[in-house]
């Protein structure tokens, strides 16, 4: 999950002086911003600072940053507007996040293992879709629905795109890749076999091939977990509107969890927050899990319940 | 699920004329409306025309409807707050739903039955402590988490007031009670243990001593099955995010299943529509189903794929 953030006041310091876009694009301030939480919780995986629509600029579709959310001013609506998409070289179109993945991973030495991540082809396809967020995925739902081959275009050239970008990562010194797919935990377990997973799959197993694992997250994951395994991650990503024990139980034993405590107890206090901690890691039981929140920090998160979700799994 | 909306030219018409409030409490128009879903394509239900948040506005909580949803003037912050909300008697502060269902009643003979709804107490805490909607629930979460007490107590009361709400809805006629707790699948598994079941199930009893079948949904109900359970419904009404079959798979035979095709599949085509509601059907397998959206209707919904919605089970 993004752990830098303006819950941090050395990101907001960050902040005001460079914009989103700018943060992402220069490479030692990506880097820096990135060890951030490292610096001051002590988390032992560094996640790079990044935006997952990073890669949909590179295709040709400018994306703009606001306080509601990020803006295409071209959304993708017919086949047309798919066809004028390219799939751009990472190396030419995306090298300030290889370099910054370079500089975090020098910087890191071995304190913590530097985690890269990409958005799933079905989350980047809705916002190109919606034009940016979305409560319904209404347009995305429709075009699916309406003209599948429509869909599958984009999803091939958006996997494509995000499968180049993740091993590109890798060979920068990226040591895991995160799989955010998001919001296709929105789609019917139907459309989600058709639409997410053979997509997923095969940004997966590039990233695989290129030597290090790989997690996948999709929020509202409760629903789709068979489908997530049939992807072939390493580690699932689980939100926390489930319980791990009965995700565990779902999945078998051949994949490692990550999560899931709700990112909103950490609005609460110190001792809500260890107490959901232990409570997840008792859950997750005694294979492999990597204690995370359920989703991103929020930005209210005072830095005390964040210092004391790190503690959890240290303290006796 | 709400059934007239505005999709329906007939209903776009009405509201030309009358603010959603006031069609709520006026009930001869609250009753023509839940009928004009029946006359137009058939059903088999009729769902009253009324609002979650009616109750909320009879416990001294003032609600206005704009285009940006229900939001609410002096959202619920501390126990202060709490206490001076009143549990109201629903024969004197609702009297407008309980006429509402007797014309209904009287005007649908026995073409359909009448279906009477209430919001499920943390649904309707959400919008009281935030004002409204929300996309995170923080406001709630920061309470619940850090003041278990203070939720506690707006939930009893809530539980009350909703609980004689159902009750008095049998009474003027509704042949089943759904429970509409939405936003309760927002929480973790423990959290929604703690203070959405107990509540839930203080509504679904009451509405059972009655006399009628109580159906309850939740919104990303994948995660909560066995809590929902838990909660003594007749009827598990279930989002379009789960496969029916790993529902009942998950559930057993002790329960009827109502669901779940995506509302976004009527915005396509009859044929997609078609297709989606059969699959449906096969998913639900032979034991007790009700063929339904997994949330309610789209605007933007097609005339003629809502009609090939409700003939999709009566066609070979």
């Amino acid at each position: 999950m993004r752990q830098a953030g303006r819950y941090l006041p050395e990101y907001r310091a960050m902040r005001a002086n460079v914009d989103f876009l700018t943060l992402c694009k220069t490479p030692d301030l990506a880097a820096e911003v990135a060890l951030q939480p490292i610096e001051r919780f002590g988390m032992d995986g560094c996640v790079i600072f990044s935006d997952i629509l990073i890669p949909v600029e590179a295709m040709g579709a400018p994306v703009s940053f606001g306080d509601a959310g990020p803006k295409l001013d071209r959304p993708v609506r017919t086949l047309a507007d798919v066809e004028r998409l390219r799939v751009p070289d990472p190396v030419e179109s995306m090298p300030f996040t290889l370099d910054a993945l370079r500089l975090a991973r020098t910087a890191l030495a071995d304190r913590a293992a530097l985690v890269g991540f990409v958005g799933g082809p079905f989350t980047l396809a809705s916002y190109l879709i919606e034009g940016g967020g979305s409560k319904t995925y209404a347009n995305t739902k429709q075009l699916l629905y309406s003209e599948p081959a429509s869909m599958h275009a984009l999803l091939a050239k958006l996997a494509q795109t995000i499968a180049g970008f993740a091993a590109a990562q890798v060979e920068a010194g990226a040591q895991a890749i995160q799989v955010f797919d998001t919001w296709a935990g929105e789609l019917s377990p139907e459309a989600y076999e058709e639409f997410a997973v053979p997509y997923q799959a095969e940004v997966i197993a590039r990233a695989k091939r290129a030597g290090v694992p790989v997690i996948l997250f999709v929020n509202g994951c409760a629903g789709k977990l068979h489908a997530m395994m049939r992807a072939g991650p390493d580690v699932l990503s689980i939100d926390w509107r489930v319980e791990l024990a009965a995700v565990r139980k779902q999945v078998g034993d051949g994949v490692a969890l990550q999560g899931n405590v709700d990112p909103c107890v950490l609005l609460a206090t110190p001792d809500a927050v260890t107490s959901s901690a232990r409570a997840a890691m008792i859950s997750a039981g005694p294979l492999g899990h990597i204690l995370n929140l359920g989703h991103g920090v929020m930005p209210a998160t005072p830095l005390e319940c964040a210092q004391a979700f790190v503690d959890a799994p240290k303290s006796p």
